[in-house]
């Protein structure tokens, strides 16, 4: 049983790559050194106050006062899961808005927590009015109603404020999905009065993935606590997890310290260049690569008002081969771009300038790249 | 709402512990500068490279040839919820051995699951035999039975063989927690006919914590494909999560990778020290600490048959301060050890002797530590 020596891998040595996808972006050398820091233990005094300073600086991030503010142990999808689970019991009533990957998921999480689902089924690539949503609700009330911020399917910003008014009048906690806006556009939770909100820490924030910020409301905290079953997920029950990250500072999961380390770092690199330079940004040099690819022939799949900054989607044009594309890229600059997901593989491409990622430098690359490889398929 | 500069904190600095508790462990310079290797897309043709290796070395550190063994992105605690919700169906039926804080959790995990579970009740700090696992079964079948190898609350190795002779009489599968065993202990997945098994990073495998190694036999991915009811986690569902570490390769959720560089440099170093010559240290190192602890006055918890060799439990002497002496520990040699849990809190510390921190210095230094901090006690 024993493997042979021969037959153990050689160590790693991964490419330098310039990823330009839909996530995971591009990681900052100081972000990458902080995580190799010496681990911790769990509840060492130096950890609990680099925990006390991450949640300090993740509530600025999201604009929120919010006390329950913290990164789950687990990718966005994890944070995900952890807004349904905790905030549905069986037979709740949710509104989802449904017009992309994530949406779909959004809705499936929330049915396998036992939810009532009315999905509101929208046009791939367009963002959803207050009025679409409002006229597929088949309940008076609801329990919840979740849209995505930032639709990393599809590269489309949905409008927060005119769902909020929607979810106020069907009574209804208020929950979206930032996993690619966080860092990259305003997520103003408490402005907003958003009620659970997560993101993941490989977009915007320029971390590696593997862990998931969320913030929840007192309205969302009051709905926790007057449940009447556990959560079904112990590993992501924030009773508990409250616990660890709260003042008692009980013990219920070994959290990822060094992936923490890494946040840490990446939120001081985000509040250093502050929050408004950071979204402008976003949108100066998506600016630059929007008409580059125009100029390219290239069409963005959603329209300037609705378009997501850290994410721009073009078709694919006729007789192009995406494969061909996207691995000449890889091969010859040493640069990722994104395919499609769902009905949009293979006829687009998912182009990211997230976080430190977002410079005029990647945005002139990919384009010279995307010239390079359209021209070879002649 | 943005933070002023002055708010921001500074870089991290953490100290460089010696971490001797229940993990954490020590983690190797090589594996920390693997971790921080340039990250690259989860669908990066050298990082599917990298995602074949790590699943070769787990197997051969599991000492299986199962198909489905690959690292979950959680810590421990979501392996655990993974075997149980992926085998688990509302109804089955579940008996598991209880005795200590991590065989609580499994039936409690199974609860939520909506298994109909029989707790077996054993003594805190003792193996169970068969004969007192089979008196406490109720029902004449079970679907699961389910029993902790390496009790990390009070640091007892239960013996594996005898456990699945009773899972055949009762018709069960049969799954092991091996978080605190596994590279530490022998694990032999295949020969014990184990049905399921998770452990973590953070242990004898000296990475940092976040990843779950799981395997699962083929009867139980049987069980799993003949399931009524989707998996009720929609992040640890294995249906899905095989379609990206399998052939397909289709996208489920962002991989951690940086994390998963870590963990193939850690496999990498066990396998180049050998499981056998690995096993042998930490029981060499543990015979060092265990004689000297004994020479200070402090009983070990466990019998020399029961123990687990990377964690050792002893009483905590009457009259003796147990923050005191750990804080002293932390303070004066950087070095941490563990508090107890559940009924050990306050009478039992817990020292790990894991993975690259299995060491004769280690165990001197400890016993140096201890012996100044019962000292300055008396």
């Amino acid at each position: 049983m024993q493997a042979s020596p021969d037959s153990i891998p050689t160590a790693l040595t991964p490419a330098r790559r310039i990823l330009m996808g839909p996530g995971p972006s591009d990681v900052d050398d100081a972000v990458l050194s902080a995580m190799a820091r010496p681990t911790l233990g769990h509840l060492d005094p130096e950890f609990l106050t680099v925990m006390d300073e991450l949640r300090g600086m993740l509530r600025s991030v999201f604009q929120t006062k919010n006390e329950l503010t913290m990164p789950m142990s687990g990718t966005g999808s994890a944070g995900m899961e952890t807004c349904m689970v905790n905030l549905l019991e069986p037979g709740d009533k949710a509104l989802i808005g449904v017009n992309g990957v994530f949406g779909t998921r959004m809705a499936e999480v929330a049915r396998r927590a036992g939810a009532d689902v009315t999905e509101v089924k929208g046009e791939w690539g367009r963002a959803f009015t207050k009025e679409q949503l409002a006229a597929a609700a088949t309940h008076d009330a609801y329990d919840l109603v979740a849209v995505v911020h930032a639709e990393t399917s599809t590269g489309v910003l949905q409008p927060v404020p005119p769902v909020r008014e929607l979810a106020d009048e069907l009574g209804a906690l208020f929950m979206i999905d930032c996993v690619t806006s966080l860092a990259g556009h305003a997520v103003k939770i408490d402005e907003w009065r958003v009620d659970a909100a997560y993101s993941g820490t490989q977009k915007c924030l320029s971390c590696p993935p593997g862990l998931s910020p969320v913030t929840f409301s007192e309205r969302a905290v009051e709905k926790m606590r007057r449940r009447k079953r556990p959560v079904q997920s112990w590993y992501l029950d924030l009773s508990l997890i409250q616990g660890y990250w709260g003042e008692e500072r009980s013990y219920h999961h070994t959290a990822p310290i060094n992936m923490l380390y890494a946040l840490h770092e990446a939120l001081r690199l985000v509040l250093v260049e502050g929050l408004e330079a950071r979204f402008e940004r976003h949108a100066r040099n998506t600016d630059t690569l929007r008409a580059g690819l125009i100029e390219l022939g290239l069409e963005p799949r959603v329209s300037g008002d609705e378009r997501l900054n850290p994410l721009t989607t073009v078709a694919i044009p006729d007789g192009v081969d995406d494969g061909k594309v996207r691995g000449r890229l890889l091969k010859n600059f040493g640069l990722e771009i994104g395919g499609g997901l769902g009905p949009m593989k293979g006829n687009t491409w998912r182009i990211g300038l997230m976080g430190s990622g977002s410079t005029m430098r990647n945005a002139a690359l990919c384009l010279a790249g995307l010239r390079d490889a359209l021209a070879a398929q002649g």
